[in-house]
């Protein structure tokens, strides 16, 4: 039974930034082991940057370097692409002119694959090869494989998860030291936690690709970052966060995919957590993912989001998943989506205004009788009821004059459409003297 | 490329007890969603077990049922074995004829795998089948897909699970409730967290089992549970527990296997913890392994380690990952220990006096000058070192005249040989009034 010598599998790697670096390196530091656990070699034969000289510095002459990549695609010899470039542009190019080729693809791209995934899906089928991954979410953490692997057995009933770094250390940040989002985002920058134009992040726009992709591993639906919900951190004041925690309650920038009986929601925005869930008291740049499955429970994921090997050790599992399968029929290997191509899940993602959750309410009201009952009693118009309020005492609210105080109420769960009814009326009202501050909460049990 | 139609596989469960219910019940509730999965049915067609009467309750029509596990091996329709019977006996026959059938064999009983894998996987090599076991460890946490598949890319340096729900559960509630091992020993098996003879999880067994299949699969190495250290919870005090959160622990009975130059330290024993840790706040029966590899950093896998249903996730991944490989050749599986038997290390285990951790120690001593200089004496004698010392006011030991008192030290990194030598040393000193308590202390970065 002595397995006879296998050729290595052979890779071209589009980009040598950070992940491309960091996978060249991670695959050249443990190839020994990496080809005991694949039953073959992994090798980097061709490597494509327009920064040929950065490229020649990190490979040396351990592989072929080209500034075009399309080089590396009509090569015969590489059977892996790698695609390491990011964005829509160049990247969907390549990569579909890679699946055209006949090469398998891996790639650490969430905002092509949550955007153009329908397509690039569908070509590679077509033409028989594996698009793989693992690292366009949550880094190095193997959720991906345990989504789509790991818990086959279970229908999913909601993943929720911490899946961008930038954000939640900026949150952990402000929590930790009672700082406003502006303050913060700027340290951040300068410690190289956030980009220069740090939008995506802060706005939610990566968090929800990551969450796009997981909607779709999770419930066998396609992917559609277009009808996602992409809600940021940009809003969020020291001051929710202190009164969240006086609550019992943490506030996380959270990707969430919750499936109902009419639809699945698909939303990412500031959420409040409570305090004793484990997820709440991941901080920094750090990323946790929960499942629940109908069998398993509640399960949870955690390591680093980001960052060169975190994010190539996802890569190389890819790369090692291919060099296992790679003499084997497609039917042996795991459906790009989790589910059968022709078995996909026609739920639809539900209108925001259909999503239920619980919320957090802070209201900046005239200090006087009668505007709490006039404040429960439009919630309980909508059918909202309330499972807490904390009133200031007016002269806890510093330097004006105590004739105003903040309100805070937590709800219970309700829709979104109900809420807004009910934010709109209650703004409506002469002693509601602010825009009214609302986030999300979610218990997660 | 429309796939055509595959027959389902046919799986035969030895064993309807709490698993093999599970298993019935969620491969029944979500054979739709299992089948859009894995591209084919999985079905149980035929059920062995003792009690035919329970199993006509559980299978009712649905499956044949028999008395005679033997009969479920020797039947041609049947493409996998489920052994969810336990133990080292019949277990390993059945295990052992099912391979010798050409059957493929799923298995929750890490005792089986932690004390005769290797047996069992040269039989299955030898005859080209399948043995899986996820539910082996940690009930429905795919851990052991995260480190046979997930961190290929690593080389790993070490692994530390909380792997046994009754002893988490039993220190949770002494913490919480400051009271003594044998008293929550009692209410845990009241509440059904404990079985009646409680020995395998409360000395450790069960969880150095589950740690020798985590080192396995983590270095390469062969299944070794007898040069496994195992020590499980029972000389515990609730005074150990209340110092060690006074100085930023907790204590939890950890799996832990761990990569040195010159081999590999695999130990089950109380480990302090750090607070702050995600692990250490992972409370009553629940599960959490945490995996740090050279690329990915720290990952933590967290969920429920045991029960009907969860463990049954394990069984039904298991299931469908045969289900993707029925007709592929062996080369396209993952091997049974995630490196290739050809390929595997030579690591040897260490011998328990060359593990290297740092101590938790409590010396009952008495309260005059000079005690304490004598003890770090000793200490520095074998070289070593102090990280923080607790001497008590010797009238806050209560009742016992204010003449001694409890003095806690936490050392830095020392081999346990060391150890040992100071203690002999120290516990011989006539101010030294009482056994010495000693626990391990991990920071687990």
């Amino acid at each position: 039974m002595s397995q006879e010598q296998l050729r290595p599998v052979r890779v071209g790697l589009l980009g040598i930034g950070t992940v491309g670096g960091g996978t060249f390196t991670v695959l050249k530091r443990n190839q020994e082991e990496i080809r005991r656990r694949a039953g073959r070699g992994i090798e980097v034969t061709m490597v494509a940057d327009l920064n040929t000289a950065l490229a020649q510095q990190v490979v040396g002459d351990a592989a072929q370097i080209v500034s075009d990549a399309r080089a590396v695609i009509a090569n015969p010899d590489v059977d892996v692409v790698v695609e390491l470039i990011g964005g829509y542009g160049i990247a969907k190019a390549l990569v579909l002119e890679a699946i055209a080729a006949g090469k398998h693809v891996v790639t650490a791209n969430k905002a092509l694959l949550a955007v153009h995934g329908t397509e690039i899906f569908a070509a590679a089928r077509a033409k028989g090869v594996i698009v793989a991954f693992e690292a366009a979410v949550a880094g190095g953490i193997p959720i991906i494989k345990a989504l789509r692997e790991g818990l086959t057995a279970n229908q999913i009933q909601w993943v929720a998860g911490i899946i961008n770094g930038t954000t939640n250390f900026i949150l952990s940040e402000m929590r930790d030291k009672g700082l406003d989002f502006d303050v913060v985002l700027k340290e951040a920058q300068r410690l190289g936690y956030a980009e220069a134009d740090p939008t995506f992040d802060i706005e939610g726009v990566d968090a929800a690709h990551k969450a796009t992709l997981l909607s779709a591993i999770a419930f066998g639906i396609p992917v559609q970052f277009d009808k996602a919900h992409v809600e940021g951190i940009t809003q969020l004041s020291a001051t929710d966060i202190k009164y969240a925690e006086q609550l019992g309650y943490r506030i996380k920038l959270l990707g969430i995919a919750r499936r109902r009986d009419n639809g699945v929601e698909l939303r990412t925005h500031p959420t409040l957590v409570p305090m004793r869930r484990l997820i709440a008291n991941v901080e920094g740049a750090m990323n946790a993912v929960l499942v629940q499955g109908d069998a398993v429970g509640t399960t949870m994921y955690y390591g680093k989001g980001a960052g060169s090997e975190p994010t190539a050790s996802a890569v190389v599992a890819d790369l090692v998943d291919i060099a296992r399968l790679l003499d084997a029929a497609p039917a042996a290997r795991v459906p790009y989506l989790a589910f059968q191509p022709d078995e996909m899940s026609t739920l639809p993602i539900l209108p925001l205004d259909e999503v239920i959750t619980s919320f957090y309410l802070r209201l900046r009201v005239a200090d006087k009788a009668g505007v709490l009952a006039k404040i429960t009693g439009i919630l309980a118009e909508q059918g909202i009821s309330i499972d807490a309020v904390i009133q200031r005492e007016a002269d806890e609210v510093s330097g004006e004059g105590g004739n105003q105080t903040d309100l805070i109420i937590l709800t219970h769960d309700t829709s979104e459409g109900g809420m807004n009814k009910a934010l709109a009326a209650m703004q409506a009202l002469p002693t509601v003297l602010a825009p009214i501050v609302r986030v999300r909460k979610e218990e997660l049990a």
